[in-house]
């Protein structure tokens, strides 16, 4: 098979390494790989394949030769070049929030709606990451027993802003073992042995822009537009994994070893429920791997129809870089995404 | 006013110090102080006021003198000693899980209900800290609008197990930092950097025995038997203080601002609410604090009637030694707890 040409924006973060790394596993058919940076990242190198790449500013004229463009860079970015690139005929994955609640662009969870990927026009958003693993957890259930209401926290580890609240958690963490004061810089406050609920902007209704975004996402993924949902997100002193509690009321009660039996069968989740053995996902254990994995199944307490599951996933994976893979893979194969004449 | 023959059980423990301080900075009416441990501890010094005291071991003979004996160690010693301390003719208040389910004996926080002290045949128990900071944030609202049904994720530090558990965060935290392998010993798995989502031993329905103690004791507190109510409870790597995301049904519509201030004017509670400038409660800066802080107050999305919020408190002050010496102070002053001819 002939391949595609291929560029990354974003290639020097964390979600554009995750994104190297997932094209190599995957055996993507790379014709050429193209690395862009936004700003001032340009002239750095990257090793592709065991192949040093410079990485390159982008320009306007970056995307004329490209197939797929994989954007993973700040929203102001992508809505800069994202309608450059799908106007010189590229197709964009876009990572960032730019276009998620546009409903004018398709926003996609391969295992979920690919369908939704025909109606694009040059560009697919690839959803916010707790979303992702909120919805790869709740759809199953939904198929079979619609949900009626959700109420998700979330446990979100800093890898979600960026390398440079790594190295953050990094530093205050040596600092608070040394007895000396963390200074903030990414964050508001302090980050290492603490909670910040602040997680991106609130919005007037006291939400943060994050929760909403959650809710707003799950509902256009699910096609469940009035789905009653909230949530309460979280930084947690957790370097890569996010982890959602999630309490779901549905049409009917729904046993829970129906629940794990769905789950189970369910592509790109792992059951991992066995918490009598102290069985259950963890964000350090799962850092790295590509499923969603979903344990603490039971029945909620507090609803005739509830059930309660501990859902956690890495955020770089399939919360970012492997979910848009599988979105150009998706759109690949079923002919959405054309290669260039 | 003459004092109290006062003993502290488990006094080398973390709530045990907490205890010392706790009952000097409220200028507790103390007569005598002893300090006891359960096993094997006696003999260590503790300082007390800047004096130093002897820690002796408990003995079957060790509350014949005592007027008030406050517990603070596992619920087998509570079983053992409560019952021995309180036909010594003391008055116990217990900080173990070992009688905080029991119906014949009380369970208290005293902003709640104080007046259940009045039937105690010797022996008090204090709540499980995040059942205490739970209903501190839900009685104020339920007093006026009841509550209907209640969804709580907790965020618990390591110090609610104990010493050896901030010490193992601690270890850990610097063998990952220096790339090296973190070997449980305290906690089933990694706590560092991590979440285990088990606190407690698991019960046959799913829920870990924190979860189910947190709903029971809510319950009982609230005197609401019945409040369909569950918890999702979280191990975090956090020194001090729990964090409690409350999403709450209440009977009638209730806007935040009310709700806000309803807790701001409730005793023992601190609205810390202004997310635009980044202030909520932090597990961090609520250390060694003795109220219950709350933030994040906002209408549910998912509910005409809920509300959602942010609760935190240190575990070890409100949520054990400072909510003992408070249940003593409150059956002294009113006349439930004697002091011995």
């Amino acid at each position: 098979m002939k391949g595609f040409n291929v560029a990354i924006l974003g290639a020097t973060g964390l979600v554009g390494q995750e994104l190297v790394k997932v094209l190599e596993e995957r055996k993507f058919p790379v014709a050429s790989l193209e690395l862009l940076a936004a700003e001032r990242s340009g002239g750095r190198r990257v090793f592709v394949n065991r192949t040093e790449l410079e990485v390159k500013d982008a320009t306007s004229r970056s995307f004329d030769r490209i197939d797929i463009a994989l954007f993973t860079a700040s929203a102001e970015v992508s809505r800069h070049f994202a309608p450059i690139a799908a106007q010189a005929g590229a197709v964009v994955v876009d990572n960032s929030a730019a276009f998620r609640t546009d409903t004018e662009i398709p926003l996609v969870v391969p295992e979920i709606n690919p369908d939704d990927i025909k109606s694009h026009q040059g560009i697919i958003a690839s959803p916010n990451a707790a979303a992702v693993q909120t919805v790869m957890a709740l759809y199953p259930l939904h198929r079979m027993n619609p949900v009626k209401r959700a109420v998700v926290a979330t446990y979100q580890s800093v890898s979600g802003s960026g390398a440079a609240a790594m190295e953050e958690l990094s530093t205050q963490t040596r600092l608070v073992m040394e007895g000396r004061a963390a200074v903030p810089h990414v964050y508001p406050h302090q980050i290492a042995f603490n909670l910040l609920p602040e997680i991106d902007v609130f919005l007037d209704d006291g939400y943060s822009k994050e929760e909403w975004n959650l809710v707003q996402e799950a509902r256009r993924i699910l096609h469940a537009p009035e789905l009653p949902m909230s949530a309460t997100c979280v930084r947690v002193p957790v370097f890569i994994g996010y982890s959602v509690a999630i309490t779901v009321e549905l049409s009917r009660a729904m046993n829970p070893d129906d629940a794990r039996r769905i789950l189970a069968d369910a592509p790109g989740v792992k059951l991992m429920d066995d918490p009598y053995v102290s069985l259950y996902p963890q964000p350090w254990s799962v850092a790295g791997l590509d499923d969603v994995f979903v344990g603490r199944v039971r029945t909620d307490g507090s609803h005739p129809n509830g059930l309660a599951m501990w859902v956690v996933a890495d955020n770089l994976r399939k919360g970012a870089a492997l979910n848009a893979v599988q979105i150009a893979e998706a759109g690949i194969q079923r002919g959405w995404i054309p290669r260039r004449k």
